[in-house]
Order: C-alpha cells, then sequence, then structure tokens
C-alpha cells in the first residue's frame, strides 16, 4: 500500500540476498523507521520484541531468518536449530510455525549446496503468496461490505480490533483488505478503531495505515464497541486471527472475544478474515488447546507516546505496588462467527466446512 | 479509608464552613494532592473537569456547591441558578441531580436567612449518609464472597471495572465495600482491576486504593476480562452505576456491558452495587433514554502518566491526522445483571423488585 503516496510494504529482502529490512513497526505511529535484519538472530528480535507483527508478516519474515541461517550453515542441524529457535519468539499463532516448516521440508530435499538460494526464493515464494493470498481475501470480502451499502444510507461503519492491515501482512492486510478494495470502488466507508491495548496496535497502525490511504476512521477506546453496536453504529466488523481451529474457534488479539459477544447481543455480523494458513486443523477445542501468550507487564504498566517537545517517550500508568497481567490474546468460540473470509471465498467457522475447504484445495 | 496508615476522605469540610477540600483525582496514583474549592463555580470546574468524579461523590460534592452559593445569595432565583448550573456539569449520573434537586427542596421550604447555615448542614447530612448507604452496601455485599470461598480453595477472584471505590464515594466506595469488608474479615481475596481506558480509573484510582489497603489486585487492560472468565480465573464481577433505570438497566463506565455480555456467556455472577440515589424511576429503558455524555476526544488520543525522571507527562497516542470518538458510560441490560446490591440488601435488576423496595423505603 502507499505512503505518502509511494507504495511501500513493511517487509522487503535485500537485493544482495543478505538481509531483510523492514519496518520497526514501534516507532509508529509517530516516526516511520526501518531495521535492517541481516542474521536468523535478529530476525528472531525483531520477532519476539513485535518490531513486525501479525501473523501473516512474522511467517515470511522468520522464512528470510531461516533464509539467513542457510547463507551461513545450511546443514540439517543448523537449520533444524533455527527453526526451532525462531518458533519459540511467539507461541500463539501458526503462521509462523506454519511458514517454518514449510520453509524446512523444502530445504531438506534438497543437498547442503544448494539450499543457500533455494531458501532465499522460497521466502520469496511465501512472501509474495501472502499478498496474492491478502487480495483475494479482499475480492471475497467486498461482496459482504457492498450488500450492506446497498441496504442502507450513509457510509458502511466497520468496527475492526488490533492491526490486521498491511503492517501485518506482506501487503494489502488480511482484515483491511476488503476495506482498501471498498474504498478503491468508491463505496462510502467509516472504519471505528478499536485502540487495542496494551499495545495499541489499532491507535498506532491501523489508525495510521487506513490515514495514509484516506480512508474515513475513528479510534476509539476497547470499551465503546459494545456501545456503538447497541446504537446501531457499527454495520459489520471484520477482525484478523493468529491461529483458527479445526471446529472455527478463532484465535485473535486480546478482546475480540469481548467484540464478538456484542456483535452477536446486537445481530451484528462478526466477520473474520482468514488466510488457510492461519487454520490448524490438528486443534479441535480453539478455548482449551491454543496456547495463550502472556506477555510481559509492563506493556500493561507503561504506555509510549509523543510528547510536546516531540519525542517518543513512556510513561507509567500504574501505582508502582501494583502488579499487572498480560494476556495477549483471546479464543472466540466459532458459535459467535458468522463467517470467515478465505483466499477461497467466505466459509462457514464449522468443522465440515473447514476440512473439506481444505481438501478441495489440496 | 487509610491512606498510608491515616484516615482519608476523597471530600472533607473546612471548619470554617467557607470551603471544602478535596483529593484532586487527576494526580492519582502518582502524586496525593488536594485542591480547595471555594466558590460554586469551583465545585463546578472541579466536577466537569473530574478533579472528583464518581456518581456519589458528585452528588456530595456538588450539595456543598449549593451550600457554597447559599453562602453568598441564598435568594430562590440565585440557588436555582446554581443548580442548573451544576446539574450540567456531567449529565449521565443521576446523583447529582438527586443531591442538588434534594438540597433544593429543603431550602426552598426555609427563609432565605437561615439558608445558609441549613445548606452546609444539608450537604454534610447527604455525606455522612453515602458512608453508612455505602457501609451498608459492603454489609450486604459480604455475603456474596463469603459463599464463593465457602465452595473453593484459593481466593476469591472478583473482576471490577472503572473506580467505584472509596475515591468514587464519601468513604468505603459501593463496588468495593465489600471487598474491603471481606478483606477486613480476614477473607482471602484478589482483584482483577480493568485498567479502564480512556480515563484509565481502574489502573490509576481503583488500583492504588486496593493498594493503601493492602487488598491483592492485579491490573489488565480492559480486553482482558472475557479470557480470564473462560479461564475460570473470575468468580465474581462487582461494578457500580451511574443510573439505574426503572426496569434495573445499568449505566455504568464504558465497557461495562463487555464485562456483563462475558460474565453471562460464562456463567460468571454480574452484580452491581447501587445505592438507592442512582435508582432513576422516571426511566424504563436505560438503553435508549439515558444521556450518554460524549467527552473530549482528547482523552483518547493523549494518556498522562509518570516519566522516568518522576514527572507527569502527557503523550499522543494516535497519528495527528486520526479522530477520535469517546462515549463515557454505556448501558447494561437488565437480563445481564445478576443482582443489585444496595444499602437495603440484594434485589433483583427487575422492574416490580425495584418498585417495591422504594415502596417500602419510602
Amino acid at each position: 500500500m502507499n505512503v505518502g503516496g509511494v507504495p511501500l510494504r513493511p517487509l522487503a529482502a535485500a537485493p544482495g540476498r543478505d538481509a531483510v529490512v523492514v519496518i520497526d513497526q514501534r516507532a509508529l505511529p509517530h516516526r516511520l523507521q526501518f531495521a535492517t535484519l541481516a542474521s536468523v538472530q535478529d530476525v528472531f528480535t525483531a520477532i519476539r520484541d513485535m518490531w513486525v507483527r501479525g501473523a501473516p508478516l512474522i511467517g515470511a519474515v522468520a522464512a528470510y531468518g531461516l533464509a539467513l541461517q542457510a547463507r551461513v550453515d545450511a546443514s540439517d542441524a543448523a537449520l533444524a536449530a533455527a527453526v526451532a529457535h525462531l518458533q519459540s519468539a511467539r507461541p500463539t499463532a501458526v503462521n509462523l510455525a506454519w511458514a517454518l516448516q514449510r520453509m524446512q521440508r523444502h530445504l531438506f530435499a534438497l543437498p547442503a549446496s544448494e539450499r543457500g538460494g533455494a531458501a532465499w526464493d522460497e521466502a520469496g515464494a511465501i512472501a509474495e503468496e501472502d499478498v496474492r493470498v491478502n487480495a483475494a481475501i479482499g475480492r471475497h470480502g467486498l461482496p459482504l461490505l457492498q450488500a450492506v451499502a446497498a441496504r442502507k444510507r450513509g457510509p458502511v461503519n466497520v468496527l475492526t480490533h488490533c492491526n490486521a492491515g498491511w503492517l501485518a501482512t506482506v501487503d494489502w492486510g488480511t482484515a483491511t483488505a476488503p476495506v482498501y478494495q471498498a474504498h478503491a470502488a468508491g463505496l462510502p466507508l467509516h472504519v471505528w478503531v478499536d485502540e487495542t491495548r496494551p499495545r495499541n496496535q489499532g491507535a498506532s497502525l491501523t489508525a495510521w495505515e487506513l490515514g495514509q490511504a484516506g480512508v474515513p476512521h475513528t479510534v476509539i477506546a476497547d470499551n465503546a464497541g459494545g456501545h456503538l453496536m447497541q446504537r446501531g453504529q457499527v454495520d459489520l466488523v471484520i477482525v484478523g486471527c493468529d491461529r483458527v481451529s479445526a471446529r472455527g474457534d478463532v484465535c485473535n488479539k486480546i478482546g475480540t472475544y469481548l467484540k464478538a459477544l456484542a456483535a452477536r447481543d446486537n445481530g451484528v455480523p462478526f466477520v473474520v478474515a482468514m488466510p488457510t494458513s492461519t487454520l490448524d486443523l490438528a486443534l479441535a477445542d480453539g478455548v482449551s488447546e491454543i496456547p495463550i501468550e502472556e506477555r510481559s507487564a509492563r506493556e500493561v504498566t507503561h504506555l509510549a507516546g509523543l510528547d510536546a517537545a516531540g519525542s517518543v517517550v513512556e510513561v507509567q500508568l500504574t501505582p508502582a505496588g501494583s502488579a499487572a497481567a498480560n494476556p495477549a490474546f483471546d479464543v472466540t468460540p466459532a458459535r459467535l462467527v458468522s463467517g470467515l473470509i478465505t483466499e477461497h471465498g467466505v466459509v462457514a467457522a464449522q468443522e465440515d466446512a473447514l476440512r473439506q475447504l481444505m481438501e478441495e484445495r489440496r
């Protein structure tokens, strides 16, 4: 997508095949800042410390991390160790494991001498596939927005949580792909952007993205969505996901479940943009089986922002003696999900429908 | 309640009857700072700009505001103008109107010459009544916590939203009164404190109060409560309220409705501490009839905290071009409310039960 009118992606492979350049998302929305990752350890740090985040993007960046490892030592042992290390950076999103396993499968089938070049090509293929997948999610999601526009006056009001935008992917985003396509098609739109505490990916990333694209939007506290739905001010909720179980339970950023409950209570469709790489058919009950990452309490007790002098500073919000807890994801049971927008079309959040979709595509 | 072991209230009448001293709650949890309010305009500003907040407390402070007016000009016209002015400071909480109407009724029945002294006495009576009411709410709520303790090992896990603690009242708090009484009785307790964006009354006020009282607690993002309930980590939700309709719809801080939905979805009791002064029998449908205050977007886009040097600074969270919306309250439909803890006992969130309670007490 464009930034200041210029196309930009959050991930670019260096022409010398010796590094990847990423947007360091910790500095947004106040500064657009890049970081060069030149080793598997750089990639590990960038994923763990969330310089890059978003399930599809961390899969693609991790694939490049393995390619950086393959440049140095492409032995089975070295690659397997790198896979295990990278996979440990974030436990919840399945795309990370999915991309690393795909890379490992591909490379183990080749002699070590060919692995360096092949790894770079395969990481590039994963990244380009992500772009095509998200564009397809946009095409399949667009009719949902058009249908709302056809039955009401004024803009279509979408609510989204966290950032499932192009910054969370290689391009287009997942939840935002239908929004960007609708905006490009001239559909009147307005997006309610959940701030998404504690890391504020909505207020800092989604709002920034939508602003760059000229999409009308309003930032709200995470607390406000239910009230807006009660007042008829939300036509559709679209979110991304980090892992979806075989029966359609959706693991996504903490707080998603609360919005799904409010959507159900008010008859608002709650749809999830899901690349099929995010589907984990090995899991049935998402609520009990998906591991939920517990992140640092400091993300709750402290918050960074721009001070009056234009510097980014971190401030403490809580009393010195108060503990904080920080579960990073929650699981929305399939019964609350109106539909999953995949690259192959919209599918019900039901086990038979999901298994059939994957069978057909095998 | 005690601060540093010393009893303190958020509101104290000056012995000379010429001012009230309040805790300026904007500085908490980082500084304990007081403000002296010596005129009706001081009181108006303190309520509107939330130096003091919490439905019961603003009722009591407003009563003193009218008493300060009565010192200067106790004519019907002057008092009526002051009532209208003070009432306009915050539109949602009914206690403000309740306290001012009670003062006006009382004073209009007296000759102007007696109104100055009588107003001060009546404001004091309102404040002392609030203390008694909240202590009674604590006594009636305590058995709910004891019942949980009797059937489980480990601490009773309470979740609360916003600050319905002693800082929101003259003493004890409403939602916290049962917690403080249970803690004093030696019941093992732990409180999940919703941060409560955008103004963070949970992270800055409730956490501070509980810390001062030695009650174990953990601050969480507002997004986390549903996940904790799914995992069985919440035994009971207790919140305060700003206005309750005749049929039991509960208006409280924005985001309360989302927690009520999650409580219902997970079989967790959702109880509301309600002084009967917060009941508005003139309203039936809380969702459509209670006016919801829309506060400044700046409360969403900016946030104050303690920087590394120990100064309180305000930082901007959102991109420069992004709008924000800030509805301050939402309404939880009565069907989601397990019970209302009043000063007269626990009552169902049902119109017949509420009308009967008020009939009996008339």
